[in-house]
């Protein structure tokens, strides 16, 4: 088998990131059967300063072509970068939006699992982490307010702007068929989240997730707004496995998800479409204060890339693969700045990005 | 002067705390030069089985011709309680939400403050919480998704659900007057949370808020995007003081602030109106499960009091008394169960509800 990866390594540490699980797929690729033909492109930033738009037809043709999508990060510092002297459709970000409704990246995985040698960059006390917690994240991501209409008016006098949040039917529905698969596999346990109490589209949305569950006696499912959501998540972590909602809510929650485990430079994401197509990303930002310092976490990219391995190429265990080895160096030690303790270093060794790519792939 | 305050009562714990404001309500008017008529109401789950619905006209009449509304608590266990078989509209939370409406109540204050003396309660690390934190979240409360049109049809044969996020000019200016002038008072430091990146309405409102930025050159304005912030509070509380942000935004995190102090108890808030008239209630729940023993922490519903002296009646001294009493109470270690720490309990005195009132009262 040959895989077309095209690999979007964007701004900041996103092109030193990628590099890494560049390296760390080739490297399993050789061991197992089949083998991978990258292709790169601009996009964000990189593709304005280039070709003067986040996302070039080019770009998106070679998206389109290919298996799957490695991306490393896109963005700058607003009022730092001259990115944000565009008009906002024309930022990087704006490429990032586009590229999931053109791809049809209609569900978002973000994993956040708390890592036990990654306990102390917790911002939670020791005894509300527990046993610790390894959440699943399911993000709608081509719906709601993110893609509804828009329009900025004049009535009376005075500025009115407005934004849709619009569901269909069958886009929950393919968010809950995904979900309640996820929670089969794991503990059985499913936890919606939506603001049924004000909104018709919570309302739609768990009437639809309601119905899944009559039909699936083995998964236990639980509605939680997402006020109370917001909250449990600082106050008792280890409660969740298996989380899905909207896809605003999921921008915060996921977010709020990802700090808590203290480490986002470990945490990967997948942005899935239809026929096995996705989208794999760090779920932290471009950082670019350390950008081309060679000091970045690669694991987020790593790990990404052993998601595209499972969700894409369906080799599933070329991913379980990388995965051990991230796990086994963790446990060797070794460490990026990102995750480097403060206090209490002793036995750990401080690595550099192209160190811990390296490292990961001794371990494969 | 007498003042007419209208008491809703509500639901849960909702009698027994606001017994407990009265109570000390009462004391401090006899002590300074003014006092209080109250006038209890049905409301929400009570007015349900009372009357049969959440906000009765004659409650809301009563409102309407008083100076201020002290509330307690509304709502059940969804699933277990009854109100839950009604349709949404119906509910105790809907009538919350028309009585915000009816009432213009636009602006919602919530302090998020952690007590020295609590700090064990928070689920934060110390190294985190650092030298504390008292936040002012400032929630618009009449706008945005909450009151846009809404709506469920049928369109090619399946379901599709509309929610409207709306926003009129105006209706942000006054959120920033409040924002900005409660800045000055405080460090001088404003944050302003949006998702520009994403959304019409948050692009009109950072447009206002950098407006009044430029007017108001000794605040120092930062926007912070609410995914971003929802990852800050957990990592970074004490960097905020005054933050302000539309409804739903406001929703999600100032439960996630209120949750990091630990102890939902002690957290008042306040919904502003025109003319300095507002309701005050507890930042928490009605605690069904606690409810009509006695043990429930009344803080929340007495600083809620305060917080009526100090914006609806403009006594100053008379809040700021309520709010050194109960800074009192906390020091001599007196502590309703929700705040009685399960480790190093020594010198800490357990209270029911209308003792901590009688705590406080003698504080006074
Ligand atoms: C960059 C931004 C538009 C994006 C979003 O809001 O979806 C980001 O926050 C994310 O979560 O991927
Ligand atoms: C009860 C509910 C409608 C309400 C809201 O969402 O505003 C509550 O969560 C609050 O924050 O006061």
């Amino acid at each position: 088998m040959q895989y077309k990866i095209t690999v979007l390594a964007g701004d900041g540490i996103g092109p030193e990131i990628t590099k890494e699980a560049r390296k760390v797929l080739r490297r399993v690729a050789e061991q197992e059967d089949f083998s991978l033909a990258f292709r790169e492109e601009h996009f964000g930033g990189a593709a304005i300063d280039a070709v003067g738009e986040p996302l070039p037809e080019k770009t998106l043709e070679a998206c389109k072509t290919g298996d799957a999508v490695l991306m490393g990060s896109i963005g700058g510092i607003v009022g730092v970068s001259p990115w944000y002297k565009l008009p906002v459709e024309k930022r990087p970000e704006a490429g990032l939006l586009r590229l999931r409704k053109e791809l049809g990246l209609f569900c978002n995985l973000r994993p956040a699992k708390l890592y036990s040698e990654l306990r102390a960059a917790s911002p939670l006390k020791e005894e509300v982490l527990g046993e610790g917690f390894e959440i699943m994240m399911i993000r709608e991501l081509t719906g709601g307010l993110y893609f509804g209409e828009k329009s900025l008016r004049m009535e009376k006098g005075e500025e009115v702007a407005r934004d849709e949040l619009i569901y269909r039917a069958h886009e929950i529905e393919r968010i809950a068929e995904i979900a309640f698969s996820l929670a089969k596999e794991g503990r059985g346990e499913l936890v919606s989240v939506d603001k049924a109490n004000v909104l018709e589209s919570s309302r739609l949305w768990r009437k639809i997730f309601t119905k899944y569950g009559e039909d699936e006696q083995d998964v236990k499912l639980e509605h939680v707004l997402v006020d109370s959501m917001a909250m449990q998540l600082v106050r008792n972590p280890g409660k969740f496995s298996v989380v899905a909602t909207e896809n605003m809510f999921g921008d915060i929650l996921s977010d709020e998800m990802a700090e808590i485990t203290g480490s986002l430079g470990m945490l990967p994401s997948a942005s899935l479409g239809e026929n096995a197509f996705g989208l794999y990303e760090p779920s932290g930002g471009s950082a670019p204060d350390i950008a081309g310092r060679n000091i970045a976490n690669p694991i987020a990219a790593i790990l990404s890339a052993a998601m595209l391995l499972r969700y894409s190429l369906k080799e599933k265990e070329a991913a379980k693969k990388i995965e051990r080895a991230v796990e086994k160096v963790l446990a060797k030690g070794y460490r990026t700045k990102d995750i480097f303790p403060k206090r209490d270093a002793e036995g750990l060794k401080l690595l550099s990005c192209s160190e811990m790519g390296d490292a990961v792939c001794a371990e494969l």
